[in-house]
């Protein structure tokens, strides 16, 4: 951390900056110039609040130079984290494919598209059933029971489940589901990141439309130092100027997470582009940028969803998909 | 509503369309044109969710014509929306100071504090207790006991109190605040939106940084069709690609919002900029552009405050600031 | 397009409206409804200004129904175009290469790079001359000396050579060069795209940081329009919140820009995200979305570069990205 | 500046990186720590490229601590700047209002605009000439015609003139004209600022919608290096994800610029918006944030101008506008 003092700083209170500094464990270097005099602090500076040293008279500007997150810095931790639920692994390599409907909109729809997507490759099955609708009159999802289907359907067919945790009065209700999504709005819920912090089972964490690559490891950072090291991150579109997708999928999240942390990093091109035709391509991009999973949104009759409609694919069309991202990752592992 | 069908659209599938959106009481008219076939919703449309028709195979777009929301919608509602809280009114010309500190530190600090903010102009006390914090090793805040002693603060000088509920379980700690506030990162939290409109207090909704003001005026929507009219939006800055401020004040907001909707409009000028020497000419330019009142951050000894000292504005310059915003209240009053 | 009126709109402004909608080749529906008045318009509305609608005191809104843009539209001209120059395709399914330094530096340098470029893959030659800087005390570039040399050493090697125009005044000293570039801080110079519509050569076309898809396409519209039909659009990034890279990398401008137009797209992986690092996995996520084509900075020595340094390849890592890029491709072509 | 090693230099290079800092005037400190090597640069840094640094191999990153800019940054330069034209002087404490049609459109239009325009408090009168629309369709203004009318009326009514100047190849043609506008678009058009350094005029710099505060400097840096030092910096609404405003106007740009420069800051709060019922609560609304200046869009029939019909204010809306801002400016001096 980089501290730039102001001007003929007053005596004492540098003085007291320096001894507060020296108790936190970090030590202090200082470079006088003509113009400014600066502070290089060194030593482990991830629990100094910023805040505390901006706000002082004599401070003009902070800058760090360490990383305020450790359990999820690839720096203290060089290995890939590989999360494994029910056989399945998500990190370390292979692509993991995540695959469901929307809305869960009953049990038949469910069990049935569930053994489709099997079929078809999907390794984990999702669904929605609490959904975050922008309209109070929309269709606002089957809620627990929503979630008893999707666990019968995981159930039946043989793959792990994941599903959204939107508030933490719903856990009792996810308790038969493998593996807990945090969706993007709820990034920065910390009264829940603290509360999955304490759960025994991985967690899938989307990036917030309004994130940094930071602000995300620091929310995975809430979930680990609260003693859950099961955190695999998922990049969903963040939001921009561009009105003709409904996020703009942020390609670069893949390779610069990868690099920052040792956790998986995942994609969600659906939700990001807001369109079934985008989400071939942008699968296939982000299997080819490096992304250890996909989740997709597939509905066995897009058109008559009660919601996510026009960003769900065809199980045809994940069919499809699914050939085409296997053979960038055949393609990947090969030039390794 | 208007839908744009693709070229040759299907009898059977046009016909469905029709006969449902006959069902949801809108009519329909037909344009034929030689690219585009067109139809033209005409009646109430803001239950009908767009998603259901852009998911069809016939549709190529939809657009809205109508705002999806209702009930905070000045079309249907011209009046302003005064909210009254023990005698001080936010909305209908006047500007409402709430001012107090980031964090409630201790019962002398807000006893001590309240006193002087009360004195220098404030019409209502408030103070952070749950602290959102973006690192798990800052400052988090007293929580339950630092709203005890902000009721306790306003009851002693006499103000009402205002404070942030950040999650539905910390509803019976906030049972004697007077205003709920909800902020911006929960701005899209459906389920505690859902609950403070079952509630009988004002709450001041805090603008997500990445809403739109349509996306703001749903959440209002939200808490609106649940029961509780008195809703305050707050404008509290967006995520752009400036770095020089926190968040990029959006002044643009105060007059939009109130042409859109009836409701009262606020302004948080620390929390957007995060910085106290942006926080009096922000103020000034809100006052100008109508706002309904300013929300601030106030701190008696903002270089040792254990959170937002950057952003807190000392007494002294409150001081200043409230006496600048009442001579441009005093010009707007006389200049309309 | 459609005209959304205000309620109890004028007659006599309404029928001067609807009679020069009419003289403009347009046909005009009408929607009546209980809150607003709807036209719908009919026919080639490319050439109505929406801005002489909107300004009308009964208008309320306007939303374009068809796009702004003919020349550049999929939908009048389904094709692919494919852009030849010297025997090299750009668009029509294979992968174009552009390689070269952000600065030419000596003759001996770029004749050097250009030969090894050429043995790893390279199918054109482009470098930097007239250098945009955003400091003045920056390298500003050899200007017309870099060109120079930069057309030696095509010629040498046997590449086609693309180079930036970035004012009209030195389109002579272009003359040499067989690929136009436009940078993306000159896509919205109008003077500079008209002039280039009169010339003949293909047009690189960059994507301005804060450009939308349909901003992009209506400048390649300008070239279109006043001549020159080959127009290659790139992507390059655009401006937003996240400060880890230099721009964000809009992968879903590759196959958005391909549904809405039939004109080539390649992408500039290094100069959106600042970074040589990134630079490897974006441009085989680039591959995979369906480019064209990648423009990439390579350098001999990028630690010594006099600019781009931190964003330029190594020729060793260019030669392990072209292998990389090619087994994409492969794959791509197999599959489809 | 301050450059952070990566750990283990090899130490070859860093003495060849030491010796080359202290060759360009600044002096080196050193701060070892046990993961990071940090190098404190102490000296006048503006001339050097942090580029040349960044990419060497031994630098993992590289913060600057001391701006960019020399002439234009008001640590050199404490006092208010203030540009006189015609006796007309803008910064300094006065308010002064530029206000012009978006085209001219004809000799008698603009004659008789500009006497209503002077009546009502204009200092100074603006017109557009060559007009940049985003479509090749759109009326492209009466350019060199344009400029001549324009002249001539403010010849008539003695208000001195401004107009914008959008290639070089059109100097000759504004030579009557007193102050040049540079275009939004053109902000990072180095050509044109280099020649805009060479010429006698006081030139408004107006922030590009993408633009940091800090690249709106070093373009007024350009310009001010190369010899001019009367610089205007005008805030014009930056891009962002709303979409109800054309663009959102950052009205803390104002009170930054002013903190970070000492050069006058104006603003144009019409083609920020993008709606005329915007204009007059962001004029006041940047009166009150400490604005040198105004730059509105008027037009005597709104409705019926070729261009920007929709952001023009009304002459009568115009007289209001001063008489609100005037008042706010005098409160402002009353205060200070």
């Amino acid at each position: 951390m980089i501290v730039i003092l102001k001007r003929d700083p007053d005596k004492a209170q540098l003085r007291s900056l320096m001894t507060w500094l020296e108790s936190k464990g970090v030590s202090v270097h200082t470079t006088v110039g003509a113009q400014q005099t600066i502070l290089g602090l060194v030593g482990d500076t991830s629990a100094i609040d910023i805040d505390l040293i901006s706000a002082l008279d004599i401070v003009e500007a902070v800058r760090r130079v360490q990383e305020p997150y450790k359990n999820a810095n690839r720096k203290f931790h060089p290995q890939d984290t590989v999360v494994t639920v029910k056989g399945v692994s998500i990190g370390g390599g292979r692509l993991a494919v995540l695959a469901g409907p929307g809305a869960v909109e009953s049990r038949e729809q469910i069990v049935s598209l569930s053994e489709r997507l099997k079929a078809a490759g999907a390794d984990i099955l999702w669904g929605g059933a609490y959904k975050s609708r922008s309209s109070p009159y929309s269709f606002q999802g089957l809620r627990a029971e929503g979630v008893k289907y999707l666990c019968e359907a995981g159930s039946l067919c043989g793959l792990p489940v994941a599903a959204e945790l939107a508030d933490i009065s719903q856990a009792e209700e996810l308790k038969d589901v493998d593996i807990i999504i945090v969706g993007a709005r709820n990034m920065r819920n910390y009264e829940l990141l603290r509360f999955l912090g304490g759960i025994n089972k991985p967690v899938i964490l989307k990036r917030a439309v309004s994130a940094t690559y930071e602000e995300l490891l620091m929310s995975a950072e809430y979930i680990m130092s609260a003693g859950n090291p099961e955190v695999i991150l998922c990049e969903r579109g963040i939001r921009t100027f561009e009105p003709h997708t409904s996020f703009t999928f942020d390609i670069s999240a893949i390779p610069v997470l990868k690099q920052l942390s040792h956790l998986p990093v995942i994609a969600d091109p659906c939700y990001a582009a807001g369109s079934y035709s985008l989400a071939e391509p942008l699968s296939e991009a982000a299997a080819a940028a490096g992304a250890d999973g996909l989740l997709l949104v597939v509905n066995a009759d897009p058109a008559h969803a009660l919601c996510d409609g026009p960003l769900s694919i065809k199980v045809e069309g994940f069919e499809k998909t699914v050939k085409k991202v296997r053979r960038i990752e055949k393609t990947r592992l090969e030039s390794d």
